[in-house]
């Protein structure tokens, strides 16, 4: 990591100083917990005085937690931007790619941000992460073409999120292990699967799916998923017809 | 809901009155979140002085909290127990059916519990919480006969925790809707396509999956979700073959 401090004789404007501070609480946030950083901690990293820190958050800690939280949520958000062009699971692969490239890069603080049991989480702290989570939904949503999803279809994205969160936490603490590439197709994968298995019992979710289906390619991840689901789904075969049948039911 | 008092003319032991406190204070967190409670709530709840809560909880309300809280995870961990009979996927059903009883019933304070936020939650809370999802992943994997999972089949199971845990939130939100039988089967069908998408993938996984398939039956959660994909997987064949073909590649 590099230190955020900056050369004392560069004269800073409001907003370069508060950006500053909130960089260097950032730092700090993403190597520790919350309650293991000090307001004078973050003066120190960013080379100036406690009472500058206090002066632009005049809350202290908490502010300053609150910022860098914000300025995650921000972060996040803008990952989740992307244009409706190609594949549905394309557009969703490189939203993850961006998504696990911030994970990647805020480690332990993005953990102790979702564990919770911090003392800087408060509800306030909770409703931030909430809005990540909704703007996450919405824009999965919106590349499924179903905005105002029905119950079933909501709970599936939202359970999806949650699913993914878990793995991105997983992730963490086995080292980044798989490589990125190979987590991202996973969750690519896991979102199709559950979009399948709940199209089986759902109107609306059976239409997003034709309608995913349509937009997707033999080479793109829902026809490469397909592919090697053949052999696999080909076992479960036999639970369609009585035994001794072995073919199956259309 | 009825009032945990006691008449003050019987005499209770030790454990017994322990217990009574204990439950005045499940009650009182099931239905408000920890800083919305009182000592004096818990003590007027149980029929008792401030003083007696403190005797037998001298940590006050913290310490009645993390009570409560063990007593819950005590409960769940007891919900997951299951004998290895049947199909696993009708034991992981009967599993599901005791938690969502237990989500129903505890409502407020489970959404608190799991949400975050509140300033009851502390390092020592959330390592409760995590201690119930793991007990949860490992009777998964004892049912699916891989008590020592790789990487991808761990990250499987933990992940779909996360969103059984996502899904309970939503369906408190939501009035309890849908029916706790089609939340069940749904979240069933969810470990199922999920087994089945990482089988395509990940060679444990596929071994798990296919010692599954050998368990099941035609009339079991995963042949009637089997019968149910026939017509939208038949869909995603177009995937399979160069447009025109129109055939299965095995």
């Amino acid at each position: 990591m590099t230190s955020a401090a900056t050369p004392a004789y560069r004269r800073l404007s409001v907003e370069e100083r508060r950006g500053q501070l909130l960089r260097a609480a950032l730092e700090l946030f993403a190597q520790r917990a919350p309650e293991d950083v000090s307001l004078d901690d973050v003066a120190e990293a960013a080379g100036v005085s406690r009472p500058l820190v206090y002066r632009y958050f005049p809350g202290g800690k908490q502010q300053l937690y609150e910022a860098a939280l914000r300025s995650h949520a921000d972060a996040l958000n803008r990952c989740f931007a992307e244009p409706a062009e190609g594949a549905p699971t394309e557009r969703l692969g490189r939203v993850l790619d961006r998504y696990l490239a911030f994970v990647d890069q805020h480690d332990t603080g993005f953990s102790a941000l979702l564990r919770g049991g911090s003392v800087a989480e408060t509800s306030r702290t909770s409703a931030i992460v909430d809005e990540v989570r909704r703007a996450a939904a919405e824009q999965i949503l919106v590349h499924l073409g179903a905005e105002r999803p029905g119950p079933r279809l909501g709970m599936l994205v939202r359970t999806w999120i949650a699913a993914v969160e878990a793995a991105s936490l997983i992730w963490l603490d086995e080292g980044k292990q798989p490589p990125e590439r190979e987590l991202r197709d996973w969750l690519v994968d896991h979102l199709v699967a559950l979009l399948a298995a709940t199209a089986t019992s759902d109107a609306e979710t059976a239409e997003v799916f034709r309608a995913l289906l349509t937009q997707e390619t033999p080479e793109g991840p829902v026809g490469l998923l397909a592919h090697r689901a053949v052999p696999v789904l080909g076992e479960a075969a036999r639970l369609l017809s009585p035994p001794g049948s072995g073919r199956l039911k259309g």
